[in-house]
């Protein structure tokens, strides 16, 4: 699909999700807000919580760093743990150090306070934060994200994830929605693949995919055209149910 | 945590998981498969339908090719469209090519004639396999995945991907398998992390995490001990209970 869209890539950090033990939902969910808002995802990765991967995937990641996209998510390990790294890790990936941040100890407190606990040393780990981040707002439980570079660091904790994308995302500059269609036919891949090829060959400027499923009734295949432009996608699915016959 | 198992990373190809249209199943079914049978998963990554894309990660993560780690299986892209692309990624990342592989087509020919249907070219390209790769057997619908070096290219669409790891995982060499407690407890993460580090101390050969969530009755967080001695795992939980006065 042609698109100059920023392209974005999600580093989701956590040996919950290697071990098996949770299925990864947040990079799902990221996933579909960028589509619906202009952004290009090319990459999810999932590594564990070990610092050298971190930083090392981040440099492979963040635009600003050499890495290959123009804008980096990450999901997990900035919680008040001795598991939680993810912050050291970030601010050694963009060359700084961690430091208490004083806005966000300021919202720690201020939550402590409202929840009449003390604001131990280990919920004040949670306003770590490298040297020259900005924050991420926290609209669940205070402890704020950040952002560094290229690099946008989220909580791992699903509903305090998605408040943190609610904010971030209106604050970054998007491109244009990819507009999609589908249509859900009850024939194998092998059956459409001919015309499916014929049609993404008259419109190399969108992308058309097949996606094969099997239920009860047997093998189906979803066929999707995404692109940008509506007017466009809608004439290439006319194109394909016209030759398909639908 | 301390372990001599094998090393895996799981490589997903599909822009239809990056466009968030499907939420990634596989890589968590093998995950937990991987853990309960002796693997030591490391890292998944999701890349789009991209040749160069493709053949840049599975030399980053193929063993034999001087990737990262002992094992790579990979989901999806092998199916009959043009828009399947994985075959020729993986040869290219081997330095080999690809060709008609005569076992492969006598299996979609046997197919074709018990489903009354021609082998058409299309379907014939599932036949397209490295070559010097060996197969891996299908038990739903033929079309057979391959290994080569230490990558194993499977099937995305779920119910395939898993018969061809039911099939394939006891023909490699496992480790022992991961011993996993857990224990939930009403209480915030930063409630816990002291007694967690304690324990963590005490017991580094093996894996202690913390998981926060977040219900209708407020925040919990799930505390899980991992090893592969099943009556240390047992004795760190202990510790860990009796310090949290559980």
């Amino acid at each position: 699909m042609q698109s100059d869209n920023p392209t974005a890539a999600i580093l989701v950090i956590g040996d919950e999700i290697l071990s098996g033990r949770t299925r990864e939902g947040n990079a799902h969910h990221l996933a579909q807000v960028l589509s619906a808002t202009g952004f290009d995802l090319r990459e999810i990765r999932v590594v564990s919580d070990d610092h050298d991967r971190i930083v090392a995937a981040i440099r492979a990641l963040d635009g600003s760093l050499g890495g290959d996209y123009d804008l980096l998510f990450t999901s997990g390990g900035i919680g008040p743990t001795h598991d939680d790294i993810t912050a050291d890790a970030v601010a050694d990936a963009h060359g700084t150090t961690v430091e208490i941040h004083p806005e966000a100890r300021a919202l720690l407190e201020a939550r402590c306070a409202r929840m009449g606990v003390p604001l131990t040393e280990n919920r004040l780990r949670m306003a770590r934060i490298p040297v020259g981040a900005t924050l991420i707002d926290n609209a669940v439980s205070a402890a704020p994200g950040f952002s560094i570079g290229r690099t946008h660091v989220m909580a791992g904790v699903p509903e305090v994830f998605r408040a943190m994308v609610d904010w971030l995302l209106p604050r970054l500059g998007a491109g244009r929605p990819v507009q999609s269609l589908s249509v859900e036919v009850r024939r194998g891949e092998s059956d459409v693949a001919e015309d499916l090829k014929a049609v993404a060959g008259e419109y190399a400027d969108l992308s058309l995919g097949s996606y094969p499923f099997h239920d009860q009734s047997g093998w189906g295949t979803n066929l999707v055209v995404r692109g940008l432009d509506e007017a466009r996608v809608a004439e290439a699915m006319d194109a394909l149910k016209a030759r398909l016959k639908l």
